[in-house]
């Protein structure tokens, strides 16, 4: 029994119980009702003959889609705009107000949630401290609190609530919903974390992996120019999503792109997956600041203590040294960043990138610094430097774009028949 | 003008002439008979309740699809089969006459040329020495008649014959069918290879990648148990390939999964990439023969001389000692097959892959030891392990793989309704 069939009647709420059945976490074809949703979340206002052309797909059938799209009140005609010669075209937007989406993101040291409206906006957005140590059945409970807070004060009404994405470290199993690592602690192993979530918010809840999710994030808000592009997520661990014309690449089992277990010439830091010199033992945040404790005066000078369980805090104060030109913690962060440009080396050779975006909390402030050196050794390294220049972008969301990825990935995985407000 | 363009006039024969400009090297969408022709393909023979099973089509639309294709002469009944209870079912499968199409693949040090029928059964092979250091010009005249050889001997008609799939080393623009790098001589960089020799043969000609050929190869034909999967190429080079999902990965330009140039931990052989410790310098056949001619002793043992450009030869005398029982060229080996199993650790974290293949005509001989330790590696390294045992498999044909990939990528590569010999 898949989770959708466990949980869609246990919701309360008629709207949620209908749309509980109908969300995918398949990636399943795009329709082509679809596919006019996703470009004008894109890029914001179009004409259908732009939407003819961005498509490839008749006038006829854009017209025969975009009328039922305005007739299920998913999109509306926004005046006008002269458009090369002849006749003025009438614009389209969606409306904003027809659907709203949840993306929660979870770690151990920081909790973000987002509110995205059906324009891919972000209407409300909270943080909080991640889940520590604390058991899932404690921690589940927080994050619904934090939703239904959230919901309340953004007054976004409960029966336009789509869904919500739940945001994780992987390895995941997202038909289940449910973690397959005993992380952060042994209790996490194969709870299920999706349908406890949906039955304590009466809303349908889709797990996601959180790099995946801020990479299909920064594409379907419209925030890289590229089809094909890589992304590494730095939260208190490393990850990476890959998006591969437009979709994200899943592998076998959604569990792709673990750029944090590539091994590293000349690593050799032991890891938490049994083997030496990874990427993420060797330079994701938790070393970085394991570096500091290491040295007992940067330490001291920068108000780190041992044992305490707040990576990204504890990151962000060696970010912030860096910016205030403290020597050392500059050594330690451009060390990280020329090990991560090494693993990036890595991906874009393996999946034929020349984009990489970065994102995740522990960017917030030392996103600059590991921008330029990310961007220097893929300039030196990777294999395609001749054919395409590599760039690094740095995320506009940096802190929010996995929670954001897990909203959109929820408004997607609707069939746009099902989400009609009145019947076409 | 893109190279279709280019070429269709040129062709001297009205069948080729009408389908260069139906080939597509672009991994279009599958129609829905395409889709029945790969499952026909891949499985032999079938039912309509089978076809209709596999591919979640309705009874009705396979009977309508499957008419049109017997009626275009590409499929036909044979026989019926007991399959459960109720009335024996009829037999479908490809007719094998139908279309041929020729696969080519060139490397240095190696060329095969296969000719398969509609059903992706190998009709003909041939094998001679590579390019070596010759110009293209003289390169391409050579395989020319080789196919024009095979064909004849074959006794396979031209106009039956739907294209040729030339597979080479990367990276390629596939679309413009020529290399992007001065490899095996500077000529080569740029070189019209697609169009050349598509105007000597007056037949199409698509250029595809050796390793994603032999990945592709493998799943058309049915050979490897599992939609998504890792190919790992040796020639005298080491190259990768991705399916997944059932489709090659590409990425941005399709030259992707580069693992010959992933970084290894402890490596650290200069590399003809400008970085160090990748692991084709560190451990495929050109190095392996390297290594044996720095022991002046094991050289002359195998009878191999400093400055001759056969590394295949070479390596495969290598690969006979290790089978004789020699014990250092056992040793060499198994530390190049411990090194590729390091570059598979990578690949597969980072594509999310349990299974892996591999082929490559450096395998001939010595695929069961690249198998037992590229397998060893993985199982006890890759991240997944714990959740799914990784496999490796050696492809049955290691040495034809690629070239049979590519003449499979040129079969595909016409839509059906283009393939129809009789007007439906």
């Amino acid at each position: 029994m898949s989770w959708m069939d466990h949980q869609k009647f246990q919701l309360r709420d008629p709207t949620s119980r209908r749309l509980a059945g109908m969300l995918r976490n398949d990636d399943g074809p795009v329709t082509t009702g679809g596919r006019m949703l996703d470009l004008l979340r894109t890029r914001g206002t179009l004409s259908r003959v732009e939407l003819a052309e961005l498509s490839g797909l008749t006038q006829a059938t854009i017209t025969h889609v975009v009328r039922r799209l305005i007739d299920g009140g998913l999109v509306r005609e926004v005046g006008r705009a002269q458009q090369g010669r002849g006749q003025p075209r009438r614009l389209l937007e969606l409306d904003a107000d027809a659907w709203y989406a949840v993306g929660v993101q979870v770690d151990r040291t920081t909790t973000t949630v987002v509110v995205i409206d059906f324009a891919g906006r972000r209407v409300a957005t909270a943080g909080f401290r991640g889940t520590g140590t604390s058991g899932p059945d404690a921690a589940i409970a927080a994050l619904a609190d934090h939703v239904d807070d959230l919901l309340h004060s953004a007054g976004v009404p409960r029966e336009r609530v789509i869904g919500v994405g739940l945001v994780t470290h992987g390895p995941q199993d997202r038909q289940r919903g449910v973690l397959l690592i005993a992380h952060p602690t042994p209790d996490w192993l194969q709870y299920p974390l999706a349908s406890t979530l949906s039955n304590r918010l009466g809303l349908p809840v889709l797990l996601e992996n959180d790099a995946t999710a801020a990479a299909t994030g920064e594409q379907w808000s419209g925030m890289v120019p590229a089809d094909t592009f890589g992304l590494i997520y730095l939260g208190s661990g490393l990850g990476g999503g890959v998006v591969a014309d437009g979709n994200a690449y899943r592998g076998r089992a959604s569990n792709a792109v673990e750029i944090g277990h590539v091994g590293l010439m000349g690593a050799s830091a032991p890891c938490v997956c049994g083997n030496g010199g990874c990427a993420e033992a060797e330079a994701g945040p938790r070393t970085v600041v394991a570096q500091v404790l290491a040295l007992p005066d940067l330490a001291e000078r920068l108000g780190i203590k041992a044992h305490e369980e707040d990576t990204l805090a504890d990151f962000e104060r060696v970010a912030r040294a860096w910016q205030a030109g403290d020597g050392d913690a500059t050594a330690l962060l451009q060390q990280s960043a020329r090990w991560i440009g090494r693993a990036a080396v890595t991906m874009v050779n393996l999946f034929d990138l020349d984009t990489v975006v970065l994102a995740g909390p522990a960017l917030v402030t030392a996103g600059p610094l590991y921008q330029q050196f990310v961007e220097a050794e893929l300039t030196q390294h990777a294999l395609g430097r001749a054919l395409s220049l590599p760039r690094v972008l740095l995320s506009a969301n940096v802190d929010t774009a996995a929670a954001i990825g897990g909203a959109l990935h929820v408004l997607r995985s609707v069939p746009v028949d099902h989400m009609a407000r009145t019947p076409a």
